[in-house]
């Protein structure tokens, strides 16, 4: 064991845990990164070759709002580009008879039924959302209810037509690469309102997905650790012990390899469940314990599919498709420049499960006849390079992209979340409080946690730890406009009331029963329908 | 590194692993077993001591059809004791006004509808249980639908009375020793199945709570330990590491301090939340990567109040009470000789959640309160001595008593449960088909996984890996006798059905609605007022 005793040790080189070591570097503080594997930026990664020159293989998106990531971007001199969002998109929620192509972020459902509906799920899930306190949601007044619901639950409850179940499914997927079954009421509303909203959270313009980095978003880490210095980061360094002596202040963290590091403070900047891997010495309280058990790892594989010419866009397609099949969501990937064609296509949940069984060759066949039948040509059918990454086996992740919860963590667990233990301080985008799930939450938590060590070590005040973020000049958040019609289109059941159709029903049933259950036999009329 | 190649190194000597380890010894191979701790037994944990002789901490009763680990014990010589249930049993769902005291298993409601109620609750987990393949729960044609509920919708769906309603999840609670919100029904009614039956499952008399070894349920794996060798098991060894090498057939097994081991076979008896703690090389499947993250530990403090007399039975109290309280089971634990009176109390779910936070004197204060308002007598306030075990601060168990699968994880995920890893197979009472999370299910699951290794070594047919067990003549399973009334005891919508009065109104409103609607309202009323 080395003698030298660091100021800081962080477990986890992804975006968390670099943004950390720049902060507490910068502050003239002698830190270490230890990394897993051979490589920095965590769910963050970016494949390199000359044919496609970079991509993205795990997160990439940015967009307003995210103030940290873009400000840590910029002084790193990592610039950013639009996504293409020009020519139509499309919506198919099972087979071809189910698919619509509009301009714009929501479909345009004519059915009045439906656009009625869709929108109903939007306005309640804002609204409960903004019930929801952001640092301490087993504190919302609505917790317990909701924290004993899944979505799938919710959903079932709230749609009226088969349709709006539908896209809110595929929504509930495509935020979480799971199935809405799987995932907590109250986590889904906190969710929304770490993402801002849900407009802001799902939208490409104007929203989290607006944007990506030149170069790819690896490049972030990459840049932190040669502004930093190489010395400052140990590679294949799974961490197996942390064990801390209260009598002298010093942490000593032991390695896969038995080498071992001392550390008056650490940051442990790995997802929950990726804690479980280390044998803490005092243990971790019961609580965390049991909470790191509870926070399983969506599943995710992302795939690019690369073509000769951006095919699509001629048939007035801007390659983004969101659907009920095999991929949740395609997007165009060609290069800003126009070079390098590529759809990506995110495989999320219950086919992400499937998908990981198949083989290379398989998956790139399946995913060509998927497009050419979305985006009707048969050119889909004839990539010409194929590339893919399955988080599902990346074992120093776990999964991709998030952390997420299910019935009950959030009420009977959530609150060990960021609780520090003795000096081993807590990040990772999954113990955010904005875009939790995202790199700007990845940043937003391992800067708190730094400022926490500051703190601790006299540095800064404790009401310094947290710190809001100026917006960035460079991407401004535009508000979303909604038209008078949107503002004022009644839920189903609300327009059911205002037609004086409902009242009759009503009245001449009055001795019998309420005017819920009548609605309700509407309802699952409706949902057979639409 | 020893040179020695071990045929087969075991992970984990609880029950499960010291089984097998038995059966491989007996075979004439060389074991060798690494456990964590510095004591074998896993989740069974006895406490020794002058004043108590001896306590079960963890996992304890056993009763008629877990036929392995009776045979198991009759071979070791480890002998058994009847539970006392003799006198009175009391169940309280809230408070004081809800309690009912009764002889026998299920308590008398008076009130017919809650009888009804009840009785269609039980009827149904066996009709459903019967319905799900004990080894591959995914393949019954209800998984998908019963796998994408909790048991806490189900529960809102099938109870009419509040009584009713409160019975199931305590009844779930004391299962699972965790909350229905947190539970697939798909697994549900898989365990169920496990368990024989809600009656068996959950009985004392005649169930899975009948019995208790004499000199605590530890002896089992200790005794297994005294039988094949001290030089076959090495203590304060967890694993962090699993090498196998595909062309040498060595795999090279990795502790925590360093040390490593050779075998060509190794068995992992240990949770499924534990594997997390382990590096594989080559990695788990992706799927079996994601399963380890979803099956996250129940929620159990155990605990024990020793008193000078056995004062509740003077009351004519058997000691056993089930509530919705602090204590989801209290039970006799007087020897029985009748020497150091004692109750135990089971606190499971998110009781113990909050009580893993309280002092010792704490725990012990307000569990005395509750007895004595519980057994009706200020003696329970004055206990002698109290020793209690919080199993989610056991870092090497991460809870009790068993994993629990939340939506989702069975139908994705559960298929890879038992699929052996190159040389490397799965036990733990988690992998069992019958008696999953029991002592019995730890007996199946280790001698099954001994097995797998005998076949892959050619000394039985594969047709031999799987074997059922004879009927232990010393605790036979006696059929549950269902009265006539019982078995004709309609469920509360039968019954109306059955009254002209839901004839009727159904009638007076068929224009408008079906039948089930009116039954919806009447159910409403009915969950109000009981």
């Amino acid at each position: 064991m080395s003698d030298n005793i660091h100021d800081v040790i962080i477990i986890g080189a992804g975006i968390s845990g670099t943004s950390a070591a720049k902060l507490l570097h910068e502050e003239g503080l002698d830190v270490l990164l230890l990394e897993a594997r051979d490589r920095v930026g965590g769910r963050t990664y970016t494949a390199r070759a000359p044919s496609f020159k970079y991509v993205d293989l795990g997160g990439s998106y940015i967009g307003p709002t995210q103030n940290r990531i873009l400000r840590l971007a910029k002084d790193l001199g990592v610039d950013t580009y639009r996504v293409n969002v020009k020519e139509r998109t499309i919506f198919q929620a099972g087979g071809p008879s189910t698919k619509y192509v509009f301009q714009g972020s929501i479909p345009n459902f004519y059915n009045p039924f439906v656009v009625m509906d869709i929108n109903n799920v939007c306005k309640v899930m804002d609204e409960c959302a903004a019930m929801v306190p952001p640092a301490a949601p087993w504190d919302c007044p609505k917790a317990a209810e909701w924290d004993k619901m899944t979505v799938k639950e919710w959903i079932d409850k709230i749609c009226w037509t088969k349709t709006a179940k539908e896209w809110t499914i595929i929504l509930t997927r495509l935020l979480y690469a799971a199935e809405p079954e799987e995932i907590s009421l109250l986590y889904f509303f906190w969710y929304t309102q770490s993402g801002k909203g849900i407009m802001r959270l799902a939208s490409t313009d104007n929203g989290g997905q607006e944007r990506k980095f030149i170069g790819g978003s690896q490049t972030i880490s990459e840049k932190i650790i040669e502004r930093i210095g190489k010395d400052k980061i140990k590679f294949n360094s799974p961490v197996v012990r942390v064990e801390q002596n209260t009598d002298d202040d010093v942490i000593i963290i032991t390695t896969a390899s038995g080498e071992q590091f001392k550390t008056r403070h650490a940051i442990s900047a790995v997802t929950p469940c990726l804690l479980g891997r280390m044998t803490f010495d005092p243990p971790l309280p019961p609580k965390k314990i049991q909470f790191i058990q509870r926070v399983p790892m969506g599943s995710a594989v992302k795939s690019h599919l690369y073509y000769k010419r951006t095919f699509w866009r001629e048939k007035n397609f801007n390659g983004m498709a969101v659907t009920g099949g095999l991929v949740a969501i395609a997007l165009d990937d060609t290069k800003p420049d126009g070079s390098c064609p590529c759809i990506i296509g995110l495989i999320v949940g219950e086919p992400a499960r499937i998908m990981t069984t198949w083989t290379k060759e398989e998956r790139k066949k399946r995913l060509a006849e998927f497009y050419a039948e979305i985006f009707e040509s048969d050119e889909a059918n004839h990539p010409i390079e194929y590339i893919d990454n399955d988080w599902l086996s990346e074992e120093y992740s776990g999964g991709c992209y998030v952390g997420v919860m299910p019935p009950g963590v959030l009420t009977s667990f959530g609150s060990v979340i960021r609780t520090p233990h003795g000096c081993v301080h807590f990040a990772g985008t999954e113990t955010a409080t904005e875009w939790a799930g995202y790199m700007e939450g990845a940043v937003q938590s391992g800067e708190r946690a730094a400022r926490e060590i500051m703190y601790a070590m006299g540095k800064i005040k404790e009401s310094e730890i947290w710190q809001s973020e100026p917006e960035s000049l460079d991407v401004p958040a535009l508000p979303f406009e909604e038209s008078l019609i949107e503002k004022h289109i009644p839920s189903i059941p609300g327009f059911l009331r205002f037609l004086s159709l409902s009242t009759l029903i009503v009245a001449g049933a009055a001795i019998l029963m309420r005017n819920r259950s009548i609605i309700e036999q509407v309802k699952n009329k409706l949902t057979d329908l639409f």
